[in-house]
């Protein structure tokens, strides 16, 4: 059986047969971050993320500096998703013989300039040559107060469900590409919206403290996403896709090509906004620009008010 | 000017000019771990090694069992030359997507069997399709007592060189490979060498705990690897080549081939035995299995008695 048959989650299942026993209180495969409990009532988290070429970017279209941001920014993204602090960052890449080491400088300015915005220094990695196509893996240790990385299994029915900023935008930028169309201002935001995220570090820190019941981050694409909180919850919701925040910016591009803003920001994903789930009585006091989207519910399922039928799954690897 | 000019070390200097400043304690780009100081009196360790196919291997020679295995134990190699205890790995690959799902079935159990010899449990990662060749790359998280990780830097004069088992097998497994020598009783034992090598775990914490003075993986070959001891600690070495462990097997298919045995334990590398040094006056309560090669001299340099002149310059990646 190939794997395009078994599918993306179908192998990680797999893979987390044979993961091992794990002690008490460690947290492994399955949220954004491994939580690994310390002596010092600290939790320690790690993520790691592999962006290769020609899957995850195209060598001719991104930028070196881009490809280094992006890199740092998706993975400290994970760390903001359990509301951690990172401590470094690892950089594994693989390169090409005849590429120019002037890529690399710019490369790694991007990398060092994502994570500068939330001082997490480069502390290790591996650099190997590969045959023709670049490959990156970016791994983050980061850590919490024990015990308090938000999970995505934490969403309790009533809970409203918020995200932290605009979604579609990076989805429109990646279909700005994808489909050579002319770049405007407007066009030029949205690309550097899918090139250049800007990871929620403090935010996703501001809302564990104020106590987001469920947390990750919009990779994958807030329809698919949301998923993965309900499941692990064992909750269901109704979400407004009239609520769902989306930029001037992209309601401009998309009423002028006619593309459908909503689809976008359902299922482009790459947003690296925060999506969590806080209890009503608490969302006030947030301090955190947020836009609340719907409600947990206790019957399991997921329901779009304003999109019935519409499936929405996400980018599937395989 | 192209990577092949400025070379691997010429590109992780220019990493480590970007990585960023490091707050005390913490040790980042340039050992076989990174350090990272915890607040309960234990430092946390990572390391993180990328393996691309057709680089690194070839997928009609290895099997995935064995690849599992490898990925998982060059990772665990780093966090024992430390004298570190792993607490949990990572594991990010990049899949083509007609690969059978029994490959990755079959890499798993590899990559379990190996974790499972020093407890590790699978944490975990990321899986992504390539568009044609295989990408792993492993993180490993681990952690030993505050300040008591064996750096490469800590070599003193009159020191004596140390190494935890044979060299060359490896070496001379990967030139069966590559040379497709029939591959009798002895043969194999030496491609097994060079496909699953062990971790030494328990034998780095014991050499931490009984007072090495430094130590590292031999993963590029002892020449070069030692040399990195040499240069981290401001001292130089006098080895006996004559010394160096060489297995019956590696004697043996020497012998019968006319391979030159010390060049393939000098060169060939990836033995993932421990290379470390420490005062004459612990050797004797070590309690752990090695051979004393050669002794730390306070003037720079290694001097080869033996093998006067010759170069030993390890796996060059660009």
């Amino acid at each position: 059986m190939d794997l395009s048959e078994i599918g993306e989650f179908g192998l990680i299942g797999r893979i987390r047969e044979v993961a091992g026993s794990l002690q008490e209180g460690v947290l492994g495969i399955g949220d954004d971050c491994a939580v690994i409990p310390q002596k010092d009532g600290m939790d320690s988290l790690v993520t790691t993320d592999m962006l290769m070429e020609g899957v995850h970017f195209l060598r001719e279209d991104i930028s070196p500096y881009d490809l280094g941001w992006k890199s740092a920014a998706v993975n400290l993204s994970d760390i903001a998703a359990m509301g951690g602090t990172p401590q470094g960052t690892f950089l594994a890449f693989a390169l090409p013989k005849g590429l120019d080491s002037s890529w690399t400088d710019s490369f790694m300015q991007g990398y060092r300039d994502v994570s500068a915005m939330s001082g997490t220094p480069l502390l290790g990695g591996d650099t190997t040559s590969s045959l023709d196509r670049i490959c990156v893996c970016v791994t983050v240790l980061g850590q919490c107060p024990a015990g308090g990385a938000v999970l995505r299994s934490g969403a309790r029915e009533g809970d409203l469900v918020c995200v932290t900023g605009p979604t579609g935008d990076s989805g429109a930028g990646l279909k700005v590409i994808l489909d050579g169309v002319p770049r405007g201002e407007e066009e030029k935001i949205l690309v550097g919206r899918h090139y250049r995220p800007v990871p929620r570090i403090s935010e996703g820190r501001s809302l564990a403290a104020a106590g987001a019941s469920s947390m990750m981050d919009i990779s994958d694409g807030i329809g698919s996403d949301l998923r993965h909180i309900l499941e692990a919850s064992g909750k269901g919701a109704v979400v407004r896709t009239g609520a769902l925040p989306l930029s001037d910016e992209l309601k401009s591009v998309c009423s002028r090509r006619g593309w459908d803003a909503v689809a976008l920001a359902l299922d482009g994903g790459e947003d690296y906004e925060l999506l969590f789930t806080i209890a009503p009585e608490r969302e006030a006091a947030l301090g955190v620009p947020h836009c609340v989207i719907g409600k947990i519910t206790a019957e399991p399922g997921l329901v779009w008010e304003g999109e019935e039928g519409r499936r929405h799954d996400g980018y599937r690897h395989f």
